[in-house]
Parts: C-alpha cells; structure tokens; sequence
C-alpha cells in the first residue's frame, strides 16, 4: 500500500548522559543519516514502557481520574495508566493499575495497540488498552501520592469534555477517542 | 460541576540538573504535598512547547508525513508538527511547520486546544489546530533531517488506518481523533 521505502538511521556510537534513578535516562547518540550525512548530539530519553486503560461500564460510562497533574501544573482529567513494572506483561500492569487507582476490575480486556510519545526523543512507548464491563469491587489503593477522585464520564459526553479541553494529557485523548473510533 | 477541590503541590526547591541545549532541560525539585508529606526528588523535563496540525483539503483529505521516527526506530505516520521558536505565536509556527513539511497552504484555522504530554514530568505542551481548506502552494522545504513522504488519508479512511496502528504517536492520534470527534 505504501510505495516509499524509508531507511533506518544507523546509530555510530550511544552514550548515556543523565540518570534519573528508577525512573528515565538520557542519551546522546552518534547518528548517520541514509544520506550520510552525520549527527553528534541526537538524544534519545528512556521511559519504561507504560499503559493506559480505558475503563467502560455496563452502564457505558467511562472511569476517569481528576486530580492535580504537576506536570502540567494544573487539575485535569486523566486516564488509570501506570508504569510497566519489571517482570510485567502490559496486560498485566493495566489490571493492576485499574484496580489500585480506581477499585474497578474487568474480566473484558480488548488491547488497542501500542504508541510512541515523541517523535524524536522517544519517551517510551504507551500500551493502550479498554476493559469493558468494569464494576467496582473494592476501593482505590492509595500507593500513589497523588489524591485521585474517580469520576465517571457518560459516553455521551466524551466529545463535550474533550471540546472544553476538560481531559488533559494527549495520552488520555488518544486512548479515549481511539477506543470510541476503533471500536 | 467537579465538586472536589484539588490543592497544586508546593515546590520547595528546584534544581537544573541536564541540560540538552537548544533542546530540553531536565530539573529535580523537592515538593512538599498537600497532606505535608515532602519528596525530595520530582524530576521535570523541559520541553520548548510544540504543535501539531491537522490539514484537511478540500477533498476531505487529511494532509500526513510518513517517515522513519528514530524515537520509535520505526517507520510510521504522524501530523506535521514542530517547535515554537522563541517569538512566535502558536498559530505562526503551525503555519510556517504547514508549509515547510508539506507545501500545503491554508487560510482558515481552527484552534483545538493545549494539551500535556506527560501526566508527572510535564515533556511541554502541544497546541493542536486544524487548517481547513489547505492546498498545495509549493514543495516541502528541506529543513528538517527526516526524509519525509507526504501522504493524503481519505477522512473516511481515519478509522481503518487508527486500527491497523498506521499512526505512530499519541500526539498524531490525539489531534487527528480530536479535530473529528469535536468539529
């Protein structure tokens, strides 16, 4: 279907430059382009790999977070997502994360997918998933420092909420309107 | 209608701690959260902000680049996107990334919101827009070191190419299921 061949870049030399301990690390990499043409300092960051649940109801209401996001300085609406622990398949981070952020649980997992975060620099990867008649059977674990409050959003209002610019992380919006798009 | 208040954490210290230059600053900051608890080390990435865009023909054709993504070491299909060089509003560099990628031109523009990449270390912010009517005023510029391919995706042709994992980044298929679901 696609008629263009594009060729990898090869990498001639990769040194890591800052650790963040457990958490990411930087590189900077030695790059020659198919066109030969070379680049020293292109960097690469490394996030563990990490999920995004789309948790729907019976009674089709989707299962969201709303709480303060320091990164963007701001309270927002997110997704349940987690960091891939070491030992975890995705499918297994994402029943772990629903249930300890929200105290919902689904036996109904479809996978969505996997999707990079930057172009460039990479960021890790994100493993989007939906769990479907998610019913709530305990309560949020609190292991996260962040105060979470469990909304639930009607389907109906998705676009509403992503019109008022209420979900706040390009992840969230991307897993959310795919699963609806796709499914 | 969001019933719960949600303190911002209160930053103690900051601390530059990597510099990539030109490119994205990595800081540590002690935090000391609203039940008083104090984290030494909340890392921040830095990112200049960016854009992307969504061009539509009057075709109804979405205007994409397809190319290799050494941040993904795949080969895949994004929106034209770019930095915010300093001076510039949102909307100029989406016009001036518009033209450079793709020669495509367009007179009428949408905003669709800012958005964050990343929920804990922030990785900047994304203002997406949609340009209307573009068409084909001149060739690509080759400014950038990617060897891009433009590609035209029929609208009607959004949901099969989400499926198939055509469309490589969070931030591509947030703008590009945003500005369907929302217009």
């Amino acid at each position: 279907m696609f008629m263009k061949k594009h060729t990898f870049w090869k990498v001639i030399e990769n040194k890591d430059v800052f650790t963040a301990k457990n958490r990411f690390r930087i590189a900077v990499q030695k790059i020659k382009l198919p066109n030969g043409k070379v680049i020293d300092d292109y960097y690469q960051i490394h996030f563990p790999e990490c999920i995004l649940v789309v948790p729907v109801t019976p009674k089709n209401k989707i299962v969201c977070l709303r709480h303060y996001l320091h990164g963007f300085k701001k309270v927002g609406i997110v997704l349940p997502s987690g960091t891939i622990e070491k030992g975890e398949l995705p499918l297994e981070t994402a029943k772990r994360e629903l249930v300890e952020e929200t105290g919902y649980y689904s036996k109904e997992w479809r996978y969505l997918g996997n999707y990079g975060i930057h172009n460039n620099y990479g960021c890790g990867k994100v493993y989007f998933f939906r769990a479907n008649n998610a019913t709530k059977t305990s309560n949020p674990v609190s292991v996260d420092i962040e105060n979470m409050e469990t909304i639930l959003i009607d389907k109906k209002c998705i676009s509403e909420f992503l019109r008022k610019g209420y979900i706040a992380s390009i992840g969230s919006i991307a897993a959310l309107t795919l699963s609806e798009m796709v499914l």
